[in-house]
């Protein structure tokens, strides 16, 4: 919970004195954390998704009870942010309002993203189906991956998402 | 209204036992079939508008008092949905959250889409302008159409907008 | 607050009789204009970020108390839309549901967009970065762009943006 509050402060320079208490993206993950995921992981049939839909009403994300966040994830602004199932969040990731981590609607089981490390997703990103994307990636705002995996270290814009950047070098890479 | 339930059932691979009860969209819907649409058809002023607002808040999506939809129309999310006054809806369609169903801002009368019947329209997809979207078509998370009509059976993607997929073959045809 | 009213009358073919009162829009930019942008300038801490996330649940317009906003600003359907702290918006200007006015988080101080007058900014497009956007442009929906500025009197769009109108001619410049 405090490695969440220390990554609004390590990550928006709009934040002062005590505002970290004002982000939704803050309520979210707590709420996700401490309670709607621990009564999804009990196997509590139907609280769970009550109190995910609750907590949409409130600040406009929506994270699935099934969803594993690692620790310190910001999601800044977050309305409209959707994250599914399956999800998997590394550590220490970054992550705006429109963001949606979601399936292709044609798999069954394992169905949406895998996270790293570090990893950074702009505004309006949509990343769909069982994908997995590496430590320290970017993923520039409006950018559309669809059941694609993306190695680390490099940086993914466009529609549909192509790699722009890879261990700090240009390059033009279409993912695979 | 039990077509609606059925859709939820049909379309989403993470609802379980009596979660339809949860969805935004399915609120959302009810409240336009049973109470907005009629009162707009009665031609009732403002208040139409008003219930319409005050599910906007309720749930996210917006749909206009106006807009005619068909039986068994399943929105996922919902968050940011906007459906426009002239839009019309055919049977068992499917869209997601961040759609956009507008106008160009430029036309009178029907400035808004029309959608056929077992239409699926991605997240964040935004159409705008009098356009017909025949039956069976699928659009894209993320895509962009403004002013130009799809034909039946096809799978649309891209900023603008192209035909990738039409009876069953690849192809890349510009939308007109 | 006259001038913010008029902007709905004078750009949506749907608005009828008194709703304006109905305008999310309407409900942001009035808060924000009378009392949390003027707390911010008295230098008042927490309570204007407070009414601003207090706003942006009640409407899903976000709006920094930072933001200067000039008069006659028409926000349509607003759901998700984001307005960073260092923002400038001139007058007359029409925005949609989605619309990022945002930062790269890679500037300090002035880091978001500056945008001129009667600027037109479609639905989900995402401006990030200390850009400046000139007089009479018109921004498509799901444009994007970064850190570029827009000369005046044009038409941008695509992902990234290009020029494809320029004093009522048909262009195709990239951004510098």
């Amino acid at each position: 919970m405090f490695e969440d509050i220390k990554a609004i402060y390590r990550n928006d320079p709009a934040v002062r004195n005590i505002e970290f208490l004002l982000y939704p993206g803050l309520h979210a993950i707590f709420v996700h954390r401490y309670l709607s995921h621990l009564l999804y992981r009990a196997r509590i049939p139907f609280i769970p998704r009550l109190i995910s839909q609750i907590m949409r009403f409130l600040t406009g994300i929506e994270i699935h009870p099934g969803a594993k966040i690692d620790k310190g994830l910001f999601i800044d602004h977050g309305m409209g942010t959707v994250i599914g199932e399956t999800v998997k969040i590394g550590k220490n990731c970054v992550m705006f309002h429109n963001v949606t981590l979601g399936g292709t609607g044609k798999e069954k089981g394992k169905r949406h993203p895998s996270i790293g490390n570090n990893v950074f997703i702009g505004t309006g990103a949509i990343l769909l189906g069982a994908m997995k994307i590496g430590d320290n990636v970017k993923i520039g705002a409006d950018t559309f991956i669809m059941n694609k995996n993306v190695p680390k270290n490099c940086t993914v814009t466009g529609t549909p998402g192509r790699i722009v950047r890879l261990n700090n070098k240009k390059v033009n890479i279409k993912l695979k």
